[in-house]
């Protein structure tokens, strides 16, 4: 019976279609239903715009988005996440393959395939594991000048289809010099479609809904079709292009895109290709995850729904490992989609395996009226994506708040636009790891004296205080462990051989909440150093559990002082008339703020 | 004149030699040249040996025992310390120039010498931009337990020698498997020596000083006395082989040691082969500083002198660029040799190297009574040296107070013994790393109620509070920055989705020292996000330099509740009646220590 009670309860944490599923209703079929339709709508022109800037074939964006949709589903504990592909992981894919392989290869294709299966193994991985706390050292600022390198690299990429030119580049700044020579190359034709797309597609944004709501709809339906823009753009650039017969006059289109649906097929296990994927593949899931657990958070909150981030990762690991099975390359749960679904009122992760079904639908027998989709409008609706990711007010933000976390930011944006999408991130982690380092190895360490007329202590430069020019009283305002313990140990070191009078040396603990064995062993040496000085080492105000970890060492039998319960206590037992007098004492001067 | 002052100042702060050379006197030079000469007696045995278990000619040993003493005399901020060739660090150079190069071959000792100097401009590098905190993330653990599985090695790998059998092996357990079968081609001629010399070693640890007490010799000189144990053994054993003509019957002698001093030259730049062993570079300079600092800081400690660990870095660096010109290889401050010199009387880093000085004329002129030196009393010297870096007690120490870092003493030696210096310390590194960024991303958070008959609160697991059903208080008990801001987002968020009722959060930051933008932006989103359930978000008890900063920001105009002064005017402006009650009420039960 129990063994039973605990095995639903696993299968339930792991499967969490089991929960809502359970209380899954005819009304909420219908409304899930609804949704399935937008959604779709919406999905599609997005699907084969990010397969285009992963260097891929369009039918393999619409592959992405029916397996993942339906795994994430099962496994994914958001209502109303929608996964599939996106603009940040179509271009670190793009990065990542056109490593191992030219685009338009069938060797380049097997890669993106592989890339999503490396990347939902990792991430299955980190979530057995339970390791989805290393996706917080990718600190906020790293993550924004991330993303808005990437939002303006994919942009300046775009331009070259909008105007119908080539151009290529790993880089921002090699895109940028690839470009501009070839601005006198410009086919009219297609930058008539293409810019024409744009300026509709940016006014869609802003000025089709309160068009709609003039025309009489109302909030919520002017505001999904407002989502329609793009698929709207492409219904009349097709019918152009097909009417007008533009494609003789080198309007690049969309082709033959394959009907029907992928066969299933698990990628070949090339160990060698798998080993060059790995750090990209690692990337890859670890952006997609942060993007996505975002997402997924806000969205909840709303509701006041829960989201179990290490279940999270098992959720997008299995929507890769289902994108690589289908023929797909590298999804995550995406701020624009995941906005829609819950919009347009998605319930349960049914409205995204409903989706899935949508596009299955869509890809057996409308890709044929997708022959005459000019590229240059799939380009516009991409820069138009992007763009609203460059978020400038961040990074003013960021450099207003904080010159540290706006160094790793700059370090991050520059790095990604001059070096590449995986050498910036990279290299803003490694910085953000190392900031993190470097300040929990130096904690604060205040010197404090009794304040007069109390039997409170406070930093000796903050206020004024009573010291003794025996007693040396330092506060620790950090738990002592390996990072910072050497440092401790040196400043004591330090700060007693500054003090030639010093006697005593009380530690100041009510900071402290662990003591790790390497923090014990300098503390050991700390009182065995100042033993050899002839001074003696107190501890004030230690905490139950700490004080529970010591009693299981030698070391509070090789304290030369003791422990005591204040710190008040501690100078009132080395010198009680100093103690006593300072607390009859008035206050001298006002305290500033602590 | 202030230009001058602050040259001065850079000056002496990089040379502390200015320092100590300025109150230099005729006294100190006469003691200094005695502690010399002491010194030397004990090195010179000691150098040969680490040359052996370096796989390098016994005279290396002796030209790394000459430059870098002068060099850390003019850099080093120890008055103590001496460098010089150490067991761990010789072992970790013949793992490490083993992966290039063949024992014996001319690239083998061209691979130490490079090693010396990569291993030094590393350190001098991390000096200068003053990384030494970088040496911190070696934990007390992982180094106690590298240091310890690194003797076990060391001795494993002389008994071969002492036996007058080969063997060979990376490992130590390669050591065992190639040492067992090899038992019966024992040399009896050399064991008797090996033995006989490893348990005379063995007793003048600790019978020689006793014995000399009571024939009348007083402390000092009787403790120094013994510590010249080795150079008797290598004197009694080097006449026995040469008067017994025991060359004959198989014993190893040393043979043939260059006289004369070596000869300057740079190490040729071969960045193929730096970059091969740069890695060990680093690990033999962490561990070596690791080593070398924490026996200056002991030494120092007893003087109530002090060390400069970042200056520390750049003498040790020194001392390895000059051991790499001069023909020898990695040095550190070594704590044998340290503590001779330090009971010996030095003081000041001149008897360091007046001890350089000794070196060179035992060089120079005593090398051919080294002919006959068996190779087994160096393995043995050897073995009783490491032997004391085995450190049983505290494996046992570290077991019973924290079972966290044990996994990491336990992993860091069962791998080094398995797979070799560099795998165990690299795991044992990245190991502690791990936890601790895991430790650091999830902080302690407490619910916190009112205490009844005060205006304290305190956690709501540890003691009988009184709190509101519709304000949730969180005590956070570290600072917010990225590593843990999402992880406080989760923690609210599924907080406020276990609690319906709640309509208020009141976060209590007296531990909060700093509020980085990664925390900054978490916790806009968290107001945000309450605000979309309709909570309130109220911050208490926030530190001055926290809430100049978050002015700095757009937070405080955006944040749904206030910032309260204490948590008590948090709860007393939201519910004041309980808050008044509570306060009124007698304590209903005594608490727990916080």
């Amino acid at each position: 019976m129990n063994t039973t009670t605990n095995t639903m309860n696993l299968l339930r944490r792991y499967l969490p279609i089991l929960t809502w599923g359970a209380e899954y209703s005819c009304r909420t079929f219908t409304n899930d239903l609804v949704v399935a339709c937008i959604v779709t709508v919406m999905l599609i022109p997005q699907s084969l715009a990010y397969a285009m800037l992963a260097g891929l074939p369009p039918e393999i964006g619409l592959y992405a988005s029916m397996a993942p949709l339906i795994l994430y589903a099962i496994f994914g504990t958001s209502r109303t996440l929608a996964v599939g592909p996106v603009a940040v992981a179509s271009l670190m894919t793009a990065a990542a393959v056109g490593q191992v392989a030219s685009q338009g290869t069938p060797e380049y294709y097997g890669a993106a395939i592989a890339l999503a299966m490396v990347s939902g193994l990792l991430l299955l991985a980190m979530g057995l594991l339970r390791l989805g706390f290393l996706a917080n050292f990718l600190s906020h600022p790293v993550i924004s000048g991330f993303i808005t390198a990437s939002g303006i690299q994919i942009a300046a990429g775009q331009f070259a289809p909008v105007l119908g030119i080539k151009a290529h580049g790993e880089t921002f700044f090699d895109l940028i010099q690839s470009i501009v020579p070839n601005l006198i190359n410009i086919n009219p034709y297609t930058a008539a479609i293409g810019l024409t797309s744009l300026v509709f597609l940016f006014w869609v944004r802003s000025g089709f809904k309160p068009l709609l709501l003039k025309l009489g709809f109302s909030e919520r339906p002017a505001g999904l079709l407002a989502k329609a823009g793009p698929a709207l753009a492409i219904v009349v650039t097709t019918v152009t292009v097909w009417g007008l017969g533009l494609v003789d006059h080198g309007v690049k289109i969309v082709g033959t895109v394959p009907q029907g649906l992928p066969s299933l097929a698990l990628p070949p296990l090339d160990v060698a290709l798998w080993m060059t994927i790995l750090v990209p593949a690692l990337l890859i899931s670890v952006v997609g995850y942060v993007e996505s657990i975002s997402v997924a958070l806000t969205l909840a909150a709303k509701r006041r729904q829960r989201v179990d981030p290490d279940q999270e990762l098992i959720a997008l690991g299995m929507s890769n490992v289902g994108s690589a099975i289908s023929g797909g390359f590298p999804v995550t749960g995406g701020f624009s989609r995941s906005v829609v679904n819950f919009d347009a009122g998605a319930e349960t992760p049914a409205a995204g395996a409903f989706t899935a079904i949508g596009i299955a639908i869509a890809t057996l027998f409308l890709t044929p009226l997708l022959y005459f989709l000019p590229s240059a409008t799939l380009a516009a609706t991409i820069i138009v994506a992007v763009l609203s990711l460059v978020d400038i007010g961040a990074i003013k933000r960021t450099y207003s708040y904080s010159k540290t976390d706006f160094a790793a930011m700059a370090a991050t944006i520059l790095l990604t636009l001059a070096e590449g999408v995986e050498i910036g991130l990279i290299a803003g982690v490694s910085l953000s790891i190392f900031l993190h380092l470097y300040r929990t190895s130096k904690p604060h360490i205040a010197t404090v004296g009794q304040l007069p007329g109390t039997m409170n202590f406070r930093n000796e430069s903050r206020h004024t205080v009573v010291t003794d020019p025996e007693i040396l009283s330092l506060r620790i305002d950090a738990s002592l462990y390996f990072p910072n313990a050497r440092f401790v140990e040196d400043y004591i070191n330090n700060a007693v051989a500054a003090k030639p009078l010093v006697r005593h040396v009380i530690l100041e603990c009510p900071a402290v909440n662990t003591i790790d064995a390497s923090a014990l062993e300098s503390l050991e040496a700390i009182n065995h150093r100042l033993k050899d000085g002839g001074i003696m080492l107190h501890l004030s105000e230690v905490k139950g559990p700490v004080m529970d970890s010591l009693k299981r060492s030698h070391f509070l039998h090789e304290l030369t002082g003791k422990v005591h319960l204040t710190q008040y206590d501690a100078i009132a037992s080395i010198n009680p008339d100093l103690a006593q007098t300072t607390l009859e004492t008035a206050r001298v001067s006002s305290s500033i703020h602590t």
